[in-house]
């Protein structure tokens, strides 16, 4: 492992690159270890563990199998089976995720009895504008960073070897050029020494940046996109026992005694875009528009939004956000893997990747170590 | 009618002030002259007639009962009905428009059948990637543009006074400023004067910009979103009596020889987006990366799309585009009309505008003259 500039990587050929030790990437990496551990393995960060502005460290962190597409629960339920175990503590809590909604709904029942255990959550609401809920009990909610920082370690200690701070460019015939970052005094990010290496497969999980990395460094044109998703704090009191809500697309999950909101994404954001705050009649907020817009049109049926207890702030840095990979430029769309060549993967994780991100980053493992089973299919 | 600074304008008080003469102010203004020649009536724009940047000038100008929302279909061919004759000539031109599909609809006949009296047109596609074809017979083609300078000479015909280069701001109580913009010799636009004017009722027409000068000059918050359409051209031969065709979304009129092109609009752009060109594995256009990826995903089916004739651009200024206002912020939404309070109305057209925009602009025009009778409704 190296974790900064200090320490002399002289390595020059592995069998596989993986670039990107987000969740995606960081778990792919472990699974790899374990299922081919003759594989000479690399891993590359250009951050931390977990990077501070990659899409893992803000996810949601909510299991539910309300977001597992059809056909491919018993892949969902493998990945939640990761998540209470198998990965060391990654803050995993059981709770059940509440749907609430104006109309009833497949075994839906009235919000005031479903929430009855739950004064604090039933006080966000208004039970008359949202009178119907749909408990999934299954649900639960976890540490996304966690889960990246403990199958980076777990892989390093299986014998992958691991990069931090280095950014990674994949170009022709399975070079990867290594850029070794370090921070001058005036805060600088400057790239302190270039190193190739080659490598038989190289895996791009770089989030967000992915598919851009994949056409920049191969000329390989792809169609996903990325939005930029927010997730601003409720300060209205949870408790450890709070379950998740939902409503309108809203996700509020219960964390240290307060709520933290994942709005819905409707759509990619366009090439170019460059994030700010919104403002609201006149007062600026560090909330982008669009999100602020959806949740004034939450405030009747959720009436704490209106409180000063939503952190709305002054501008974009007041408000934690993250680039997130859309897959197919969906909202809707599954994590996936995509072959570009005989030697590149895309591997995005996406608005999905909470509840079947782990699966498929197990599925490109075992893809690449040739080996046909998977632990949720049925043996035959 | 004042055209530029130097003519002097010294009117404070009107019945109503139109701000905006796009197609949905400008045709407003005129339905208001006849239906209600008593009030007295100030139409203003900030540009020229048709203003160069507004949406008005680049909209794809093709009627289509295809487009027409359900339960709506009297009042688009109403709005037909006034493109074919009373507005004077708008380059008004029945051709039908062709949808291909690759599964058959309702309707729909072999693409080489329909179009074998088209060679030029069937020569841009694949019949075998898209060997379905639902005619709409009814569909025209016409110049929005001059829709909106016909409708705004007329009106001041009938008697409503009008300012150019002038920028409206509404605020409250009625009153709007006027600021009246002169170009220095540097090609800086500035404001030669203020004046204020006062209005019983103000009607924002003001097309993408609408929502926000709502927002802004009256504290009124809305919904609705924007959209930045590019409209490439394809040279590709083209005749006078070529259809429309549209294929996965894309509009291809036939205009001036060659093909003009109106993308589909998917979703709303962010706030904050600055249009900007795109990429395509690496080369610069100055198509927008949204409208490139679905123009590449429709090259099988439109070979055309692939060859020399289409332009990209290098830059965007290359390639013709504006804002267009999504009403609800959604790309499918009929043109509307909204009560903001009791002095000011918003009128936004977007991507329907070109098939129901002038019923729903007369539409404002009889509710603020009084009139109950809508000309499309039966009588009773």
């Amino acid at each position: 492992m190296w974790a900064h500039v200090g320490q002399p990587f002289a390595e020059t050929a592995y069998d596989v690159v993986v670039v990107g030790a987000g969740r995606m990437g960081a778990f792919c990496a472990r699974e790899l270890r374990r299922l081919a551990p003759a594989l000479r393995l690399l891993l590359v960060e250009e951050g931390g563990l977990p990077n501070e502005e990659g899409a893992t460290l803000l996810a949601p962190g909510v299991w539910s199998a309300h977001d597992a597409p059809p056909g491919r629960e018993a892949e969902a339920a493998w990945t939640r089976a990761q998540l209470a175990g198998p990965l060391g503590d990654v803050q995993f809590r059981a709770a059940p995720l509440v749907r609430l909604t104006a109309q009833p709904t497949p075994g839906s029942r009235p919000t005031a009895e479903a929430l009855a255990a739950h004064p604090e959550a039933l006080a966000l609401l208004d039970p008359a504008a949202l009178p119907w809920a749909q408990v999934d009990p299954a649900a639960a909610t976890f540490r996304p960073g966690a889960v990246a920082l403990n199958a980076a370690q777990e892989a390093v200690r299986l014998g992958a070897d691991l990069l931090l701070n280095t950014r990674a460019c994949p170009g022709g015939g399975g070079e990867v050029t290594l850029e070794r970052l370090s921070v001058t005094n005036t805060h600088e990010v400057v790239v302190h020494e270039r190193r190739v290496v080659r490598a038989a497969q190289v895996v791009i999980a770089a989030g967000a940046a992915g598919a851009a990395l994949a056409e920049h460094g191969l000329g390989v044109h792809t169609a996903h996109g990325r939005a930029y998703r927010q997730s601003p704090r409720l300060e209205e009191p949870s408790t450890e026992a709070s379950p998740t809500l939902r409503a309108g697309g809203l996700t509020l999950r219960p964390q240290a005694g307060g709520w933290t909101l994942a709005p819905a994404i409707w759509h990619r954001d366009p090439q170019g875009y460059v994030p700010g705050g919104g403002a609201l009649t006149g007062v600026p907020t560090g909330l982008r528009r669009e999100t602020l817009e959806d949740l004034v049109a939450l405030m009747d049926a959720v009436p704490a939004l209106a409180g000063g207890g939503l952190g709305l702030g002054r501008s974009l840095s007041d408000v934690p956000g993250a680039w997130l990979a859309l897959p197919h430029g969906r909202p809707d769309a599954p994590p996936l893997w995509q072959r570009l060549d005989e030697t590149h993967t895309l591997l995005l994780g996406g608005p999905l990747a909470d509840v079947l991100g782990l699966g498929v980053a197990h599925g490109l493992a075992a893809a690449l170590a040739g080996v046909p089973e998977r632990p949720w299919a049925p043996a035959g």
